[in-house]
């Protein structure tokens, strides 16, 4: 059965708090108060089964006797007390609920136990809820507030903030009030018994007051479904994370370096990128990324221009550009010009243009904007420390209009505390993001580089490899038992899938030697095949390069007499005809199937030192041509393939295509756990897996 | 001449300031007035040749009117003014100055050279001057004013903060105040034309009321002087820095893939590191540490407890925890079984201890008490968002006297705007650092475990590598021109000082070809050596492993015979005799001279590759056991000398000892511009320098 949608939740008509208090301590009392003064424009009934007043309204005894029309029901009675409470509510007809009470799963099984009850009360009644053990939700457009956190809410804003954790909400609220900007929407999700993030996300979404959404993310309810809801979301609208909670263990027994070397971070984090959700590093981050990526117009490329008053701060701020690999503007002629008919000539007029300490606010206007005039500038950093001769507030006002009518992005690093107190009111005011030091600020405009970036990476979709032949791979895998894959089969199995594969086979006499070379293709190596020698060259026992029937008919009888010769005693199988490889560069490609996102293709540099150098990149499948070339470009091994001094340059598009074939094979075979190809031999013209292996899952 | 110490900037018995303005909106009004209101103990006097008077002052009309005793002059007068007015000082016996007026070396050649005027007075009279281009400086103790920005000033304080940036003092001033706390001194070093950062310094370590110290640098004035001074006072007392401004260039030519490798920024982290001062990445995160460490007891190890009312936050705070390298500490059976007598039974109870959001301030309390008391635990975060029941001011009353009481180091993440306002003020009244969020909390906890281990680390002084023959070495080097140096004669020099290279020699004939071998030591390789001749081995040419002076003289007798049989025309010089090498690691030694701080050591994978992989560690010579055990740490071309799945371990210690040993070269020899070994030949037991390039300056 499709699940209900959640517009009950975010456009109810009619709410009833169940567990309304009269007792300013109890949370009933606090929730009861919050819906009432949040402004909700719908009727709001107030349930308890004591009866009385509350607020000016009467206290329903039962929500049976709750006039229509509910579409919302907040629940904050004892745990024990729910389930009934709920089928009651669902009989009754109403299709939504928040679950405000605590005392479910978190608490342990006899919780748990309850907990269970509410989802099969709601799947049996096509009802659906928030929580348990959550704060509820605030819009304050609608508005809405079901919380019961201590006033003053969220003010008005355009970021919506969804949460695992329900307990960092009122920190949340407040903080965000001291930093002067607003919030959307606010969902706390608690215990997510039925709604989950991914529903949420998509719901949220949607509403138009909404344009940056926040996540603080715990966990992830159901990875390809996430994947797939945040990708369209972030199509439209900036989406930033912050996942908390690392893998502890990562110990999972492997069987390749693939597997050692995939967490379900690395999975987490390939996903986010995948489809273009902002991982923020850090909680304070999150909030300075949201708010510029509300507030400001995308830039046109990652050229900044860094305005200030002073050199110290002007260098702290190319400092950080470098590290947030945006470009330092080179201002035109024209600018130039401009600028030296009003600031002193000892001003240093390359980027970052230092005004010096006498720059007045109308100095701060007239730079800005000939800087932002200038076609060679895509954003700017204005750092404004309090001007000796002026007060930081004149400065923002007199910047303030130049930034409003510039269509490019435009942050203020305002340094101090007091002192820029007024200015940070007036830019707050006018909703330009302002930072207390340049580093922040400068990291908020490559925040928005960042998200002009994801916007174009979007836009393309993986494509399917062509010539993979599903039916083959199909055959070779079914009714396999888990485990490691029979060696003659991985190659079959790579093959299938267009990836060329490196065969050695062993030849009892000439002809099938011929036969095996021939199939194979010239030329080729043979090498004796014996137990009881192992230095074969040493006993003329190996040839290179035969390039035709006749060399490698020549060639068997040659080696095997050879050995014969030097190991009189030597028991001779006959002889390992392999394909001559050419010279090239060695790398390493892998897939390892994560539980939450499907399989992780990883790519780098291989060898047996593959976990020590961990010169490695990762992607989720199916691989796009661009994440294919960023794997490539992110690592040296990648890198080095289009040549190094006198490593000669390699065949780049034959990684890029076995790694998308790769990607494909796994996606396409869930029972695939891992691919290891290490080596795999990158020639000047083609490559070629050298070793393979591969293990299924039980699934 | 020995430069005269600073002690009349910081305890000056009397000052006059030159360029004082009876006009309020003339800097000079405000320097006489920061002065006067500043409390400096000692005699205020104001000079400006117009007279008058100035806040009760007499305006005298020239520093020679003015009574003994001063020592210290504030210039504040127009550029060209000053090198006149500061003989006349001079003249007058006043050892000490400060220039705070711009318009010299920054503003072009003619301040230029009113800069050097004044250098030039300064050591014909033995006068120090800070300046020019400065804010002058700032002593909240003693106490003593001699700037112009805008009152207030900072609140007294135990941190110093020595800036080469005057510009960022009014704000640092400014949000040092809106933090809550204090500093010691403030010293803005201008152009230093004479007094340098080096010079503050030592003098700002000396005074008793500071007890951490902030450096803000642009440069440094002479590196290996800077060492030295920065070393000797990070042995007493916290140093951070904040470095900005990254070379662009680093392009510079270079001989060796060291010299491509490091830049002078490369070199710069090195030399803080090697003497202890704590390089911060961000100006907030150099006063956050500063503030820390001034106010926190070290911890005796990197055991963290994490204490919450709220899981979200708290796994925040694990994973910051991970990021900064702390371990999550273990509660001891004792402490599990005292929390569990007063928290809930679904409070989790392993770190992070979520007490849930129930906790009152009494829990927060007792439970700190639990974690402080347990042996296994070094140091405490503790979490406070707003509490749903109770207010955040309670909890930090609460928790106060706890915090107090312990000698553990105790910081506090609270979480919010107003709602923890209170809180903030009662723990920054007792000097607990607080902070908005976890992760600069846990970056907080960090930094006092690296102090710790930084006073360890500075126990270590470098001994001077056994068995150096530097006379030999000189001799070797003695009138080399600038450039390579010729082959024969770098394995000479390496092994003047005790580092093994593998010889090639040619040996004419077979008796000197036994006399190669003697010396090289068996066993030994031989090859023919013939221009004519390129795949020596496919003509018999080679012969390995030969262990004694017979097989040689037969070696020599049948490579040369297999030569000539296989091409009867061509030339045969002899043989080159060379050591048979044991099968080992390869890894990569270099040095290279820095400009400022001197040779600095490199050591990696190495190979062609070396420039692409980067797995490299840096320091500066000469090394401690404990700094070159750190370079092999800190790679994996390091870490895979212990041996790594089927790699075996090789002779750790070895190269240790070489790398000391070519650090001491370096360090004894100025004019060796570069050296590198790569690679060095690691094997099961001893190295080999294999292939070796030294590169000889000018100097």
């Amino acid at each position: 059965m499709p699940k209900q949608p959640l517009a009950p939740f975010f456009n109810p008509k009619g709410i009833a708090v169940i567990g309304a208090s009269r007792e300013p301590v109890k949370l009933g009392y606090g929730l009861a108060r919050n819906l009432l003064q949040s402004g909700y424009p719908g009727k709001v009934h107030l349930v308890n089964p004591r009866g009385g007043e509350l607020f000016g309204l009467p206290l329903y005894k039962t929500i049976l006797e709750v006039p229509d029309p509910v579409d919302l029901v907040v629940l904050l009675t004892a745990a024990p007390t729910i389930p009934d409470l709920l089928e009651t509510c669902a009989k009754r007809g109403i299709k939504a609920a928040i679950i405000a009470s605590g005392g479910f799963r978190e608490t342990g099984s006899e919780g748990a136990a309850l907990e269970a009850r509410c989802v099969g009360i709601a799947q049996q009644y096509g009802m659906r809820f928030i929580g348990p053990n959550c704060i509820g939700l605030i819009d304050t457009h609608l508005p809405l507030d079901t919380t019961f956190l201590p006033p003053p809410g969220p003010m008005k804003g355009d970021i919506a903030f969804i949460s695992h954790s329900g307990a960092i909400c009122a920190a949340v609220i407040d903080w965000v009030r001291g930093q002067g900007f607003g919030l959307s929407s606010l969902v706390s999700l608690g215990n997510q018994a039925d709604v989950n993030e991914t529903d949420v996300l998509g719901a949220i979404a949607d509403n138009p007051k909404t344009t940056v959404i926040m996540l603080y993310m715990e966990s992830v309810s159901n990875g390809r479904r996430f994947m797939e809801q945040a990708r369209q979301v972030s199509r439209m609208k900036p989406v930033i994370a912050l996942k908390v909670g690392r893998s502890e263990s990562g110990q999972r027994a492997a069987a390749s370096h693939t597997g050692a070397l995939t967490g379900s971070e690395t999975a987490f984090d390939a996903a986010l990128k995948k489809v273009g959700v902002l991982r923020a590093a850090t909680t304070e981050e999150m909030f300075q990324w949201a708010r510029t990526l509300a507030w400001c117009p995308l830039p046109k490329g990652d050229r900044v221009a860094i305005l200030t008053n002073a050199g110290g701060p002007g260098v702290t701020a190319a400092d950080a550009a470098e590290n947030e690999e945006l470009e330092l503007a080179e201002f035109s002629p024209h600018t130039l010009a401009g600028l030296k008919q009003f600031l002193p000539p000892a001003a240093s007029f390359h980027n970052p243009l230092d005004m010096l300490a006498s720059a007045s606010p109308e100095h701060y206007a007239q730079s800005l904007t000939l800087l932002l005039d200038d076609p060679g500038v895509d954003s700017v950093l204005v750092i404004a420390p309090p001007p000796p001769m002026f007060s930081a507030g004149a400065v923002a006002k007199a910047i303030i209009p130049v930034i409003q009518g510039a269509n490019k992005p435009v942050v203020v690093a305002l340094m101090g505390d007091k002192l820029i107190q007024e200015a940070v009111e007036h830019l707050r005011a006018v909703h330009i993001p302002e930072f207390r030091f340049p580093e922040p600020a400068m990291s908020a405009l490559a925040v928005l580089s960042r998200r002009r970036a994801i916007l174009a990476f979007l836009e393309h979709t993986p494509t399917r490899a062509k010539a993979t032949n599903k039916r083959k791979a199909n055959a070779i895998l079914k009714d396999v038992p888990p485990g490691m894959l029979a060696s003659q089969n991985t190659s079959r199995l790579l093959e299938s899938y267009g990836i060329p594969c490196v065969h050695a086979s062993l030849a009892p006499d000439a002809q099938e030697a011929v036969h095996m070379a021939e199939q194979t293709g010239y030329p080729v190596v043979i090498k004796v095949a014996s137990p009881d020698i192992s230095h074969k060259s040493d006993v003329g026992g190996v040839m290179l390069n035969l390039k035709d029937s006749q060399s490698v008919s020549a060639g068997f009888d040659q080696v095997v007499s050879n050995a014969k010769n030097a190991c009189p005693g030597a028991r001779i199988d006959g002889v390992i005809v392999q394909r001559m490889l050419p010279v090239g560069q060695e790398v390493i490609l892998g897939v390892v199937r994560d539980a939450q996102f499907g399989p992780l293709v990883m790519f780098g540099s291989g060898g047996i030192e593959v976990e020590g150098l961990k010169d490695l990149a990762f992607a989720l499948a199916p691989l796009t041509y661009q994440e294919a070339d960023s794997l490539l470009e992110n690592t040296w091994a990648g890198r080095k393939l289009k040549g190094f001094r006198n490593i000669l340059p390699a065949d780049r598009e034959a990684v890029l295509d076995a790694l998308i074939r790769l990607a494909q094979l796994a996606y396409d075979f869930p029972q695939i756990a891992e691919i290891e190809i290490n080596p795999l031999l990158v020639a000047s013209q083609g490559v070629f897996a050298v070793d393979v292996r591969v293990r299924l899952s039980g699934s």
